[in-house]
C-alpha cells in the first residue's frame, strides 16, 4: 500500500502578465501545484480544496489522471472559482498583485475524507490560518508528519490563530522576510532558532532565485536554486517546491533531516521546470529522466573538494 | 621560492556606524583587507598603493609583520590617506555613504616595483578603471592570471576604460546587479555568457549573504555565504573574500574551475570571519585551525546524498 499524502490548499484561475507575454485564465492554485508535483513520487495524494462550477472538468481530470484523489475537493453549485491577477516586473522577482477574487474560498470549511485523516503526511498550502487549524484538527492525530505554508499577510491580520498552527506543525516554510517577521530577529540563523521554539522541528526558509536553507536537529543545510537560463512565469515556484518536500516526505521509509534535504533539492529542481513555462504546463511535460538529470547536475553545482595542498595553508 | 601576488588598490581609514557600534577611524581599503586575506597561504604578496603621512606606522608594520611587500605602497608626503565614512542599516545589507575623501588617491599613479611585475597572479581592486589599466600595462606580461574587482560607479561613468580593463582579465569579480548593469541580461546565467565574451574567462558573481556563483568552462559552481549568528559590520566582506580567492589562485600549481571553486570556500570562510567584527580585527585574530574547521563545516552545508528509492520515483 502506498503511503498517503493530506494536501489542503487553493485551487484556482490564474491571469499572469510578464514582460514578455500574458495569459487569460489559466489552471492555478497552491494545491494545483503541489500535487501536481507531488504526483512525480509513488504515494497516494489526496487534495482538500473548494471550486465552482465555473471550474473545467478538464481541469480536474488532468489531476483525477495522474491518481490524486479529488473527493475532498467540494464543489460550490453556482459559485465561482478562486481568480488571481498579477503582472510580474522586468526583474520577474516583483510582481503587483491586479486583482483578487476570494469566490468560494470566502466560506471554506475544509473536510478531510475519512480516509485520508491518518495520512503519512499533511501539507497545509497558503490559506487563512483558521482554515489551515480546521483541517489540522480533522486529523486523526496518526499523521506522521504535518507541513505548513504560510505568507506575511496572515502574520499581519490573524497572528494568534497562525501561532496556534505553528505550534502543531513539524515543518514550516517561509520567505526570509517572512521568517524575519515572525521571529524579530534579522539572522536567519537566530530567528530559526526562534521558530524551533515556537513548535516546528524543521524550519525552511524560502530565499527565491537565491534558494532555500533548511534548519533542524541543530544542522544547516543549503541549497541554490537551480540556475536557468530564462525564467518565463514564475507563479507556483514555491508550490511546487513544497510538492517536491511533500512527495519526498511521503515516500520516504522515515523522515530525518537527510530526508528533508532531499526534498529540498526535489523541490528546487521541480521549482526551476515550474517557472521555465507559464502555469502547470512544465510540471505536467517534464520527465522523470529530467527530473534525475537536474538532480545530479544540482551535486555538481556546489560540490567540491579541496587537495593536500590546499589543506595545509 | 613562493609565487608571486600583487594586490593594487586602496587603503584606508574608516569611520563605520552599524545599528549596534561606531569607529571613528580604523584601518580600512581594499587592498588591506585583500593583502590580509591572502596572507593566509605560503605565498610572496606585495602591495601596490598610496598612502598620505597621516598613515600609522603601526598600521603598515601589520602588513609588514605578515610579509606582506610594502615597496609598491607610495607615501605621499603632507598627503591624507584615502577616507570613508558609512552607516549601515538595521538590516547590515544595505549602508550609506556618509563621507568619501580621496585625498592622494586622487592623483594616484601606481607604479608596480619591478620584482613584482612577473606575479603569477595580479588582483586589481575596485578603484578607477584609468588606474587599474595602468598597473596592468606595467606587467611584463608573463603574469598567468589577473583578477578584477569594479562596481556600478565606474560602469556608469568611465565604461569605455573599464571595457577596456575587461578585455585584458582572466577573472572578474561583481556583484549581481552589477553583471546584470554590464550585460544588459537579467538572467545571470546569460549575464555571465556575455561578460565571457568581453574578455574574462571566469566570472564570480558576488551576492552578499546569498553567496557567490562562479561561472566558467562551460560550468556553474555555486556557494552560498557561511552563515553566522550575528554580522557585527560588513566592511571589507567583498575585499576578504577576493583575497581568499587570490591566496589560493597564488598558491596553486595550476589554476583552473577547481582552484577557483575552492578559491570561492577560503573567500567566503574568510568574508565569514571578517564581518563578526569590525574592521580588520578577525582577519588577524583567526586561526588557520578556525579556517579549516569553517570549510568542513562548508562541505556537510551543501552536500546530499540521495537513497536507491529516491532515485527511483
Amino acid at each position: 500500500m502506498k503511503n498517503k499524502l493530506l494536501v489542503v490548499g487553493t485551487m484556482a484561475y490564474d491571469a499572469i502578465e510578464t514582460p514578455f507575454d500574458k495569459v487569460d485564465r489559466i489552471l492555478g492554485g497552491a494545491a494545483t501545484y503541489i500535487a501536481l508535483a507531488s504526483s512525480k513520487f509513488d504515494i497516494d495524494c489526496g487534495l482538500v480544496s473548494v471550486i465552482g462550477d465555473d471550474f473545467e472538468d478538464s481541469d480536474l481530470k488532468i489531476l483525477q489522471d495522474l491518481d490524486v484523489d479529488t473527493t475532498g475537493v467540494e464543489l460550490v453549485e453556482g459559485g465561482k472559482s478562486f481568480f488571481w491577477s498579477g503582472r510580474y516586473h522586468d526583474n520577474m522577482n516583483s510582481r503587483t498583485t491586479l486583482d483578487t477574487q476570494l469566490n468560494v474560498l470566502e466560506n471554506f470549511t475544509p473536510n478531510v475524507p475519512n480516509h485520508y485523516r491518518n495520512a503519512e503526511v499533511m501539507m497545509i498550502g497558503n490559506l487563512h490560518p483558521g482554515v489551515q487549524l480546521t483541517a489540522l484538527n480533522q486529523m486523526s492525530g496518526k499523521s506522521k508528519f504535518v507541513i505548513l505554508d504560510t505568507m506575511n499577510f496572515w502574520m499581519d491580520h490573524f497572528l494568534e490563530t497562525l501561532n496556534e498552527v505553528i505550534a502543531k506543525v513539524d515543518l514550516i516554510t517561509i520567505n526570509d522576510e517572512e521568517a524575519r517577521q515572525l521571529s524579530g530577529e534579522h539572522s536567519l540563523v537566530k530567528a530559526a532558532e526562534k521558530i524551533h521554539a515556537m513548535g516546528p522541528k524543521y524550519v525552511i526558509i524560502k530565499k527565491g532565485e537565491h534558494g532555500a536553507m533548511l534548519f533542524g536537529e541543530g544542522r544547516i543545510f543549503i541549497a541554490p536554486a537551480f540556475p536557468i537560463e530564462q525564467v518565463v512565469d514564475p507563479t507556483g515556484a514555491g508550490d511546487s517546491f513544497a510538492g517536491g518536500i511533500s512527495g519526498i516526505l511521503s515516500n520516504a521509509d522515515k523522515i530525518d533531516f537527510e530526508t528533508l534535504k532531499m526534498g529540498i533539492i526535489y523541490g528546487s529542481v521541480l521549482a526551476s521546470f515550474t517557472v521555465e513555462q507559464f502555469g502547470v504546463k512544465a510540471l505536467l511535460d517534464v520527465t522523470s529522466d529530467s527530473i534525475n538529470d537536474r538532480i545530479e547536475q544540482f551535486r555538481t553545482l556546489t560540490s567540491f573538494e579541496w587537495n593536500e595542498k590546499q589543506k595545509n595553508i
